[in-house]
């Protein structure tokens, strides 16, 4: 049975262009949590997915995965939150609930996850993003979204955030000072500027030209910029780095960067590069260094990021846009023409 | 001053051809023990610097760092051994004791460290392997081999026992049957399944041919045997393994072994692969995979290899031969026609 009708901005082929779009969202479950979607982040992977370039993507579809909104009904047996609330939406709307991952908060990595938007919901229902006026979420793939927030700041936490956060919260609590880098200075490369710094750790931006300089330095904080081209610097700091957070998602050379770990440093890879990636065997061997993959977070590790940004009192540079303005940001999200995450301002934007 | 004079087999050219040799050994200063070699284990490294293969061999060159010996002249500060006692000596025999590196056990990784033989030892002289009548060794990179194991099993633990012991030890004391992959069945493969059954993994043996299926599953007691072209097999063990030892010196695609790990399964590069290993980002991120180096072991993790390999009661294939063999040994090596490792019995070679 239908639940309530709703207005969404969908792609409807491959161009990727969004327009209005009206569906029904699902009956609201006795464990879902209706939300009125107040913001929505920009995200490159939904510029992949409206232009159909991962060829998986089902006409029309409504993206949009960093959601935050105000509950506006709750399922009888939801306990957790409750209407005024504001929540949070990442990356997915459902798991199994029975695998390993789901039973250790690793759901991100079930087989059976249902992402946001684009996927088969378990009813059957396809999973429509947050570039919509509502959502009805299953209460488990919910988080809270603290007084102190705001809900714009808030949205790309809950994707771009929690893909930084979560390889290197594995940081915290360390005694000594952790020397980072962190390669690619976009959504999730700034905000992992921001949180390894919120860390404590020693922060080195890693850039292939001079241009972010003066952003990384001043604006975000960072304590040393590097260029990769010039090996005179990047000689200088081999074997220092504990760990570099790599987050560039289109081709590079890992055996450039392998040479600034210390031993048993590590690369985390959260950019989905579709090309294979390289590296030296005996780079990797010689230093006991690890290059390891990281997928978003968990909806543990969703909520600890929104509760870290608050307690650090953090601040992120985004712009805000209303939807007609969308397939605009989309364009120059592409030519890496914004600081650093557009926000879609979509309970201003008057979708009904 | 120099010490006493020995004789080595030398290579005295990149031809490799090894021959006899008389040089001295340093003088026995307070901190050495100096060993009568008994046995020597022959490793594809010992192929590669007597060719001059990574062109940073000085000749003439005494290879070998697989030494078992009986110690026969202790310097005055020296503690830990005795005259009588049978000690082993793998691939160092110094390092800058300060780093931090040293300070933890993982003087592998001393960026000072000197290696057996074709190195410059801190007194400026140059260091020659166990391919010869005696060897003149600090304390520190010795250790005890147990009464029970004996000479000739124990040489090829002290570099290969090591490499695949190393990245293993982590599991030691899981609760959970660990599922193991180990790829290549050479020196260090064979190991590796044979160490791995010994903490109770339960362990795969992927393989490019057929070949070696018999003695994987009878000889090594491995629990599968996966043929890596197999696609139909391949699959049936997709995200079952939580690590692959990767120990195949060649090039090979690291992409057709990761969808066989579990979530945050691990491999571990212990191969110095001459091109670059390549591999998928998605891959690695929608794993939590890794792929991680390890180099030989520590000091501390040779001793522990020899110690669990006696309290395991197990026993490993080896080919004992003369020294007068060992150009042979050399050439069939190099064809893997060997199982699965030759031992020179150097005492027995009546090299003076």
């Amino acid at each position: 049975m239908e639940g309530r009708k709703v207005t969404g901005w969908a792609a409807r082929d491959s161009s990727g262009f969004l327009s209005p779009y009206s569906f029904h969202l699902r009956k609201t479950g006795p464990e879902d949590v209706v939300l009125k979607v107040l913001f929505c982040g920009v995200d490159h992977t939904d510029l992949h997915q409206i232009r159909n370039e991962i060829h998986s993507t089902t006409y029309p579809l409504v993206p949009g995965h960093e959601v935050v909104g105000k509950v506006i009904e709750v399922g009888v047996e939801v306990a957790k939150f409750g209407v005024g609330d504001t929540v949070g939406v990442g990356c997915m709307v459902g798991s199994c609930g029975e695998c390993l991952c789901c039973k250790t908060n690793r759901e991100q990595y079930c087989s059976n996850m249902v992402f946001t938007y684009n996927a088969i919901y378990k009813d059957g229902s396809f999973t429509q993003g947050g570039f919509s006026s509502a959502m009805v979420v299953h209460q488990n793939y919910v988080v809270k979204i603290p007084e102190k927030l705001s809900p714009e700041q808030a949205a790309p936490l809950l994707c771009a955030g929690v893909t930084a956060y979560s390889p290197l919260k594995q940081f915290i609590g360390s005694k000594k000072v952790i020397k980072a880098g962190v390669l690619g200075l976009g959504g999730v490369g700034h905000l992992g500027v921001l949180i390894a710094k919120a860390m404590g750790h020693h922060v080195t931006v890693i850039s292939s030209s001079n241009s972010k300089r003066e952003e990384a330095l001043t604006h975000l904080g960072a304590d040393h910029f590097l260029v990769s081209s010039n090996s005179t610097e990047m000689n200088k700091l081999k074997n220092t780095l504990d760990y570099i957070l790599d987050t560039v998602p289109v081709k590079h050379q890992l055996q450039d960067y392998l040479p600034l770990l210390g031993v048993e440093g590590k690369i985390f890879v959260v950019g989905a590069v579709p090309e294979p990636l390289q590296f030296s065997a005996s780079g990797l061997i010689l230093g006991k260094a690890s290059i390891s993959g990281s997928f978003i977070g968990s909806i543990q590790e969703t909520q600890e990021i929104v509760e870290f940004w608050v307690e650090k009192g953090l601040k992120m540079m985004i712009e805000v846009v209303k939807m007609d303005y969308v397939n605009k940001a989309f364009e120059r999200m592409e030519k890496n023409d914004v600081r650093y995450r557009f926000v879609v301002d979509v309970a201003g934007s008057n979708l009904e």
